[in-house]
């Protein structure tokens, strides 16, 4: 199947229409937004941590984001029970390993959650996808220090190891799933001057994770989706806090004319 | 007493005066947005969840909002702590029961607070009310999945089992003590493609319990005074972002005016 | 050495080429405005809070922030480990002792802090300084209730006691060493109207510090930085939220122009 501005809009509508529920356990830093993000693209978004409860609300779920940015030893657990309950459920999950390859802590959560259950994604940024994928990495907290470019085999690695589908996010998007491969080329650099986007990025494909049966497709459509409405942010935005602004009113307001208009994958 | 543009005015102008100082145990996704909305509505915001604190800290305040947002064990007993010192003083307590019904931690921690001390004022959506009145009910993460209009034998009943009184907020917003009722039909659309709107609800709501000794009254000014600024920022949002960031400013120059022009109160 | 607009250019110059990594350890309220305000200002911004990781994530990082907006427990001995951490290796450590006199819990962790290791600086209103000080203090919850021109002496003393530079902030924000002072007389009142500026403040003076080495240069610096985007987005601003969205554009936009045009420094 084609990844095409109309296979985007058919997701951006179900998502609408059905408004799935995604349940994140994610970092304190990106919450509002991310929260925010989802409403804007149609979705229904639940935040819920305690162990008491992540199961139960896993359960009635459409997919779930489990995010590391400001991990803590309860919330891991947390999280390691929410993707045992999406597993056995088959509620697609979505991982971003925020900052991994930065602290020994990071890294060795992450490997700990790869072992623990099965995910359907992962989305990070190249220094992220590679420390993942078991090289040597670079990071700078939790920016990127590598090109997406450089990093493209690491990425398809990492794909066949998990058997799950690798966003690896930055200047061009790279999606594969360790056999097909989608390049998008849509998107802004105010992007990476917003704390939160890449977050934001992981629980949007989480939307079209609940209503696409492909997560190679789900994350290219929504590489697309965030890329067209970054793109469409750019050319009113004075800064980055009117740029955040703007995103969010174009992913509420995202029409499939401008996706056609904008649209650059290969 | 009636509820007119001239009696909510009075509140709003003894907030700007008093700055009364408003003690927060609310949910991560919220608490910037509520931060904000109250400093905008005149009042003064702190938030403090450390059980070493947070009677300390209540006795300073002029109202207490406790909010289950994204609940865990040690917030609930601090929340247990501020709730015994609030009504030790006699400070006002508005409680946001968000999510009730969606997981059995949340209904029964809900179930906990109730029994644990005097709540002068719960605001909540229709499923919320519905469930914390012990009737089934249905919810999706922490959306409701009920209208107001077909729940207001439930937020009587909950009044009175509670002597508190309820704001079941939504399209048509219903506050009652058991006995008084008022339907505000105030409001936008887009309120709800904001994430934490209902939060932000109850804290504007604490700022008036603070100043207002009739919570009844209290609450219905606060439902006028969020459905007025939201009608304003409609005007010119383009979406719920820059509608978000309009409300607060709205909130912050709200004026005797507008409210007359615009206030619905059956 | 002189306070000029050139000497505040060089450094946001050298923060904008160097993009120092800036640790934080912070409260939920200000996180995501904090992460926002050193991407704008050009640094790299990460929030890390596990025992678990912040030594190594303060190992490498160019300056700490440390922050008791909501401490508990398990927070404050992170602090702890990460301070320690910094002073082995000469990173600046920044404090924000916000609420300091308003409970005991807050007043007491602010002193075990101060002697736990050596802070380049700490940033608080004039209660907030008044109170570390050891004099008796007034606040109401995280707000002054003294003008920093009431607590020059409480400020200086408190240099000298710490060997650290106190900034304290206000309508007039005054940074002392003990021996040098500075007055700054930039900014705007809308600043307080939104939550997390003085927070902001603390974090973005941060990235000062990672690029100059004379912490009272660097507080003095990003105080005019501060003040002058200030100035620059009351312009155009409505309210606090269309303020807060202009501030941080302005701060990413900063040029020498402005500063030169607004400066006032005594």
């Amino acid at each position: 199947m084609q990844i095409t501005a109309q296979s985007v809009w058919e997701d951006v509508q179900q998502i609408r229409t059905s408004s799935p529920l995604i349940h994140n356990i994610t970092n304190y830093v990106v919450m509002e937004l991310t929260a925010n993000g989802l409403l804007a693209i149609g979705a229904s978004p639940v935040m819920a941590h305690a162990p008491e409860e992540v199961q139960e609300m896993t359960a009635m779920a459409n997919s779930l984001v489990l995010n590391i940015g400001t991990l803590s030893g309860r919330w891991v657990e947390s999280m390691k029970l929410a993707l045992r309950a999406a597993n056995a459920l088959n509620i697609p999950v979505i991982f971003d390993p925020v900052g991994v390859g930065a602290t020994t802590y990071r890294t060795n959560t992450a490997k700990v959650l790869l072992q623990h259950g099965k995910l359907a994604a992962i989305r990070g940024n190249a220094s992220e996808i590679t420390a993942l994928s078991g090289e040597e990495s670079k990071t700078k907290g939790v920016d990127s220090a590598f090109d997406t470019k450089e990093c493209f085999n690491q990425a398809k690695r990492l794909a066949l190891q998990q058997n799950a589908t690798i966003w690896m996010s930055g200047k061009t998007d790279f999606v594969t799933d360790g056999h097909r491969v989608a390049l998008i080329e849509n998107g802004d650099s105010l992007m990476a001057a917003v704390t939160g986007m890449g977050c934001l990025a992981t629980a949007v494909s989480a939307a079209f994770l609940a209503v696409n049966p492909d997560p190679f497709l789900g994350c290219a459509h929504a590489a697309v989706a965030m890329g067209v409405a970054g793109e469409m942010s750019r050319e009113s935005a004075n800064g980055p806090s009117s740029f955040k602004t703007v995103f969010i009113d174009h992913l509420h307001n995202l029409a499939l004319c401008e996706i056609e208009r904008r649209i650059r994958v290969q």
